[in-house]
């Protein structure tokens, strides 16, 4: 078993949320040649035909018969649903089918896995592909979303090496980079670099929105503006799911960034231009130099 | 006087400062025609000669012989060096002579407008173009860079209507569109969708950098981050004078913003998921709703 060979192609995949992540590594699948057919599983039958009519799925299905057909399933929705799914899943789930996800948090999704899955958990390979979610939606999917980015897959110690293998490949196929992690590790990272801009962004963009003058500061907003508060623009319900799976967390982070943010407004009250100016600058070399190295800047 | 025809072109007009906003003036107006010599003033011989040599600018002159020449002249510098530029210009300054500025605050321009130029004080026009501050330096200049862009004016009761108008279609010229406000309404606006979402984006880039395990955590940084932190990178010198100039109005910001915040970490804390729902969906739709409109995003 642990010399199988990798997928040479997978039959029948299944994604579960046919929007963006999903959608996007149905359309990644399938421009790389590694699928022959793919099925849709979603709560709202719009986008299932919108997903249809783009071609990212052939067929929209319920769980129950993507459990019993796939040979490899994506959950892509909110996590949240999570457990659901798994509950949903687990009296279908056929013995060879590899299970994965593409939740932005890890930790209670295992977790969830574990108590839902029971002796199955094994089939279940967690992971997160970092990739833009500012849109939503089957037509913001596209086949290039995952070219470069990272996947963070979180295996359990009940995973065979060749389920991780193989979902390795399938990752690489669509140009992503895999990185393991444990979970806690991915949710302490994710919720500094992920969970918290987020926070702060749609905390500023409520603040703004509720001014009285609201259109007139909107109508000078720039491009600093736009990019400060893109996130923002996100899914409300996927977010929801994320700082309440990541909330400990999130709340640490933000209890740091307030240390620092505390410090920078002193400086600003006090009139302490030089401390002001070597906190703009520590910043401003950082970021530059994560542009450089990240290639997505 | 007041029935002057506009600029049919600038005989030359003169930047101080031949970064970013200086030199994509520069190269605006002369890819629409409208200047025939530019003039650049600077601190530093290395950007002035790179502005030449990008033929932005077609001589490096002083202040003094900008002064005694520019039919126009445009300060593109910190807003923390105006006062010491308005000295400098006045003694020097021919009476035809149109001065404006890029400076992002305007309360403190002006002030040090009226301290420096006395009753030459009509011959300036304060302006601030609203366009990407992040990069910066002569290379970053592009002459597409105020296609579609807000400029704000904010005019004295001294400047005549002829140079009100003059000033507009030199922006008009560039592709921008102009806005006339007082100083302080610009300040607060500013405040709130400019130097507010630059602060947080600058400590926030700071908390993360200074973490022990930053590398970790910047290597999962996504499409989010960079678009969350972008504003981070620019000119520290910049932005510690726009701080220091727009002081009371950011701490006014700040303190609004952190109300929003305090209410938003409670619900977390609190695990009131509807709550955070309907905060995360506000903050959505005004952030879409924005976008459709801005022509930005």
């Amino acid at each position: 078993m642990e010399n199988s060979p990798p997928f040479p192609s997978i039959d029948v995949l299944a994604i579960v949320g046919v929007g963006l992540i999903g959608g996007s590594f149905a359309a990644a699948l399938r421009k790389a040649g590694r699928v022959k057919r793919v099925l849709g599983v979603g709560r709202r039958p719009g986008p299932l035909a919108q997903a249809r009519r783009l071609g990212l799925i052939d067929e929209a299905v319920s769980l129950e018969e993507a459990a019993g057909q796939a040979d490899v399933i994506l959950l892509a929705s909110p996590v949240g649903s999570m457990p659901a799914l798994f509950r949903g899943l687990v009296p279908h789930l056929r013995e060879s089918t590899l299970l994965t996800d593409a939740g932005s948090t890890k930790a209670d999704v295992v977790k969830a896995a574990y108590e839902a899955l029971g002796e199955r958990v094994g089939q279940f390979v967690p992971g997160h592909p970092i990739a833009g979610a500012e849109k939503t939606g089957p037509e913001s999917a596209e086949a290039g979303l995952y070219e470069g980015r990272h996947v963070v897959l979180t295996p359990l110690p009940e995973n065979s090496a060749v389920m991780r293998q193989q979902l390795t490949q399938l990752w690489e196929a669509v140009g992503a980079r895999v990185v393991l992690m444990d979970p806690e590790s991915h949710d302490r990272a994710l919720a500094s670099v992920s969970h918290l801009p987020h926070f702060l962004a749609s905390v500023f963009m409520e603040q703004v929105a509720a001014c009285a003058d609201a259109d007139l500061r909107l109508g000078l907003a720039g491009t600093g503006f736009r990019d400060f508060t893109r996130v923002a623009a996100g899914s409300a319900e996927m977010w929801r799911d994320i700082f309440m799976a990541n909330r400990e967390a999130v709340l640490r982070e933000l209890k740091d960034f307030r240390v620092t943010l505390d410090e920078a407004e002193s400086a600003l009250r006090d009139e302490d231009a030089q401390k002001l100016y070597d906190m703009l600058e520590r910043a401003a070399l950082a970021r530059r130099f994560w542009g450089s190295r990240s290639g997505l800047s």
